[in-house]
């Protein structure tokens, strides 16, 4: 199998925990060279500049973007352009206008673009797909509750304007659920506690209803010292569905149906969608949850908290 | 020609100043019966509940959704699933999701579902794409200022979550500005001013960028007791089109090209859309105004002010 020769753009921490391990265990990629203003590798050629890695390198046909998604849009746009499929990072952007306009130049360019939600790759997705495709959801409750010290060292990124502060990681939460629910959902309420010195939420209580109206309760929070929890319940009229570790381990009507470590092989498969899409010629740009958080903004009532400080 | 028989659901101000004229006016639509809590008109049957309306009316086939947003997804889906067409007033619901299951349960249903943005039938609307199809954006200025207290009196659900605040206005200068531009737009930042004792912004300055870089400035504002301005001045590589009166006088390079009274004939015009969409089984559901705030809010900086009572 030919390689596709890749580049990772913005070197931080989820490009060096997740990206470059999957790259080095691909059969259908190879780490070609870096992006970022400051980190670099030994081993590939490093770049501070995208202009510079496109003009100097074209044989690169696949770039991942792991930036801050504050500029994502501009580089993006910048790759596919210059005719480079690509891989975006969740959240995929600032704003779902964004991502819809770098569809478009994906398509008019031929090139492959696709919004990688990595819980969706978690190893419990299909089981609870498959279990609660036939059932009538009657419930879902959602705890993501996590210390963001601890997952986001210094990101101040994450609490500006575009960072969607606890939303990054409930938009895995969403990912989740819109990947193994058979109904869609959409946001009714809720309340958003911003830190007085910040610009986006350290926690979240939203409501949701599922078309059927049926009640949807998440509890989003950064600020969880003790127990790290990504879990949902989902109930049905035929038993209930208890996902944990966001989606490794999954319990259906009292019996255990999948459960393997968190995390385990997501990265390995978002490389293998990546690219089975692109010998297909095909984009996958999956705005729902991106959407979700944008309701929820909207909608959600600003009620202001403790400042944060690192 | 036969008529198609319509009810108004939610007989407030603009109901009664525009969808009542326009129905007596229509040839296509005969107002058959009003829902709504608390108004009624006497010449046609008046019910309190939706559910109770389209039970004993089965013969109306057509509903106007004139009610404040926070209970439109309610009620349409109703409606929906009971075989009527719906015609949506802006903004077409509370959050981009709830449209976005509308228009896949009208598409299941086999009936129109039509989001009305009134903007987009402002009498210079076609002469400005026109005007705008062969040119090259430069800059954008959007000033829209109005009086709530004047357009809007003792509507509180404004300042209720999902009421969007300065949005409810500002939507149609984003309707205005995806009808008339040959290149999409997306938010880059900006700040939103929320009163201390309300959820939404009462005013709000934002900057987007055409997909080639352009710069868009836009001034919302709700506390404007002077001139009422809706207005938006966009620069080309071929002279200026300026755009007033919230899109009915119309000046390109210089020269007047179109001049009518501000929203001469738009409800005639959306009326005789939506007929023409449930003669040929089509919806026309464009969500890009409504994404754009959505998108607003999620990037926007919050910026308390002073609190606001009528």
């Amino acid at each position: 199998m030919t390689q596709t020769e890749l580049a990772i753009i913005g070197l931080g921490k989820i490009a060096r925990d997740q990206h470059v391990p999957a790259l080095a265990a691909s059969p259908a990629f190879t780490l070609a060279a870096t992006v970022d203003p400051v980190s670099r590798r030994e081993d590939v050629p490093a770049f501070t500049n995208i202009s510079t890695f496109l003009a100097q390198m074209p044989e690169v046909g696949a770039v991942s973007l792991c930036t801050p998604p504050q500029v994502r849009f501009a580089v993006a746009r910048e790759a596919l352009l210059a005719g480079r499929h690509v891989l975006l990072e969740k959240p995929p952007g600032t704003t779902v206008s964004e991502v819809m306009t770098l569809e478009r130049i994906a398509r008019d360019q031929g090139r492959t673009l696709f919004t990688a939600w990595h819980s969706q790759f978690a190893p419990g997705i299909p089981a609870a797909r498959d279990w609660l495709a036939p059932r009538r959801i009657t419930a879902i409750t959602v705890t993501w509750r996590e210390d963001v010290r601890r997952w986001h060292p210094g990101q101040d990124w994450i609490f500006e304007p575009g960072g969607t502060g606890v939303f990054d990681p409930g938009i895995n939460a969403y990912s989740v659920l819109t990947a193994i629910l058979p109904v869609a959902l959409y946001t009714t309420g809720g309340t958003l506690e911003v830190p007085a010195n910040r610009e986006t939420p350290i926690a979240a209580q939203l409501t949701m209803r599922t078309e059927e109206g049926a009640p949807v309760d998440l509890d989003f929070d950064f600020r969880e010292t003790g127990t790290q929890t990504w879990d949902m319940l989902i109930r049905t009229d035929q038993g209930d569905l208890a996902l944990s570790q966001g989606g490794a381990r999954i319990v259906a009507d009292g019996a255990l149906i999948s459960d393997e470590g968190a995390l385990a092989g997501e990265y390995d498969r978002i490389y293998a969608r990546f690219a089975e899409l692109i010998a297909k010629g095909e984009s996958d740009v999956d705005l729902t949850p991106f959407r979700h958080v944008a309701d929820a903004m909207m909608l959600g009532r600003h009620k202001q908290t403790d400042a944060f400080a690192w």
